[in-house]
């Protein structure tokens, strides 16, 4: 059955790569399962249909048959258990990886949400340019912390894995501030998972829509 | 095998049960698995043997074996897949479970966490105080969706799961600022997790340890 995933008909970083369902199209791709795309206006996101697939009127969601997931993290944990290859067939080594994915969300992106937060929804405000170093160094800390346990490793933990989908793409969301480039070996595993022939045809993908919708 | 987790050796809340190591307490209350607890000072917690079992210096951890684990999400999975009752036995309703795991970490909490920072690390600067209700009102656009999706239901997708036990620990860091209770629902939905007999027994072992540290 072809997954169909949602994303967004215009995404305010128009075919960055920053948008979430890159996540989702990324691990589809590493695994070689097909996918539909549903589109979605940000009047649409707000609307009873989509609040009932994602409760925060936010993309991706996943729907499999009557199956509806949302939150890149258990919608790749999903294909990784239907698929080989994302995560590890050792119980222990799996069980770590998980610890990364929810690190990834719930540790590591919290303060790069918070640098966009300062940027976007508080940009005009008179604290902001004042407040904005320390919300860098913020992430600084999480990016050493990160930096020192990867040391010089090609992924997080033992091969390739969901893991790193998920934590190099909240890594991303910093290329733009500069920050990743301090970090020479975070930026290097950064580079190394956007050489993967799926991450490029992920992207090449969700680029796609962004030029559509720029005609 | 008797698996331990880490807490804080003082912990900053005082026992008020917050801290994160309570997540994975109530867990194993739940599936009655006894556990051992190594407390950690905060000198500790940025050591490199702390550091080996947590990469960004925080608490809880699981170690069961040679499995060393981090992540309150993570755990709670790993115990659920080990014990019954704690995710449903049907594998959609698992995922969807899953879903609302991330998102509790993902979703929910950031917003929650950028009122702590807020308050603490930017507590003395000049913009707080002013900065605040948009901080709040953040946080409100997320609790009105979840109370909107949650309505008068006991638990977020069916039966109570592991699902419940992260999301409602993330809405009682919101105690102290008042802003749960502007929400009916979700103040009635935690009021009836804290009365589960684990919720209990598991706020009563982390109070005892502050307790303990205040002598």
């Amino acid at each position: 059955m072809t997954p169909t995933i949602t994303a967004f008909a215009n995404s305010p970083d128009r075919g960055a790569g920053l948008s979430r369902d890159m996540r989702v199209r990324w691990a589809l791709e590493e695994v070689g399962q097909p996918y539909d795309v549903r589109l979605v206006s940000f009047r649409q996101m707000k609307e009873p249909a989509h609040l009932a697939r994602q409760p925060f009127g936010q993309i991706p969601t996943y729907e499999e048959g009557d199956l509806v997931l949302f939150e890149t993290g258990a919608i790749i944990l999903h294909i990784a258990e239907r698929h080989p290859h994302l995560l590890p067939d050792d119980p222990d080594a799996r069980a770590r990886a998980i610890s990364w994915m929810f690190a990834a969300v719930g540790t590591v992106e919290p303060p790069i949400l918070e640098l966009q937060t300062a940027r976007f929804a508080e940009g005009q405000e008179s604290w902001t340019e004042q407040r904005l170093p320390q919300v860098k160094d913020r992430i600084r800390v999480r990016l050493g912390q990160l930096a020192l346990r990867l040391g010089d490793s090609d992924w997080l933990d033992g091969a390739f894995s969901a893991a790193d989908i998920m934590m190099v793409h909240v890594l991303l969301r910093l290329k733009p501030s500069g920050l990743l480039d301090e970090f020479a070996n975070l930026a290097a595993y950064c580079a190394r998972a956007q050489a993967r022939s799926a991450y490029q045809r992920a992207f090449a993908a969700q680029l796609a829509v962004a030029q559509a919708a720029a005609r």
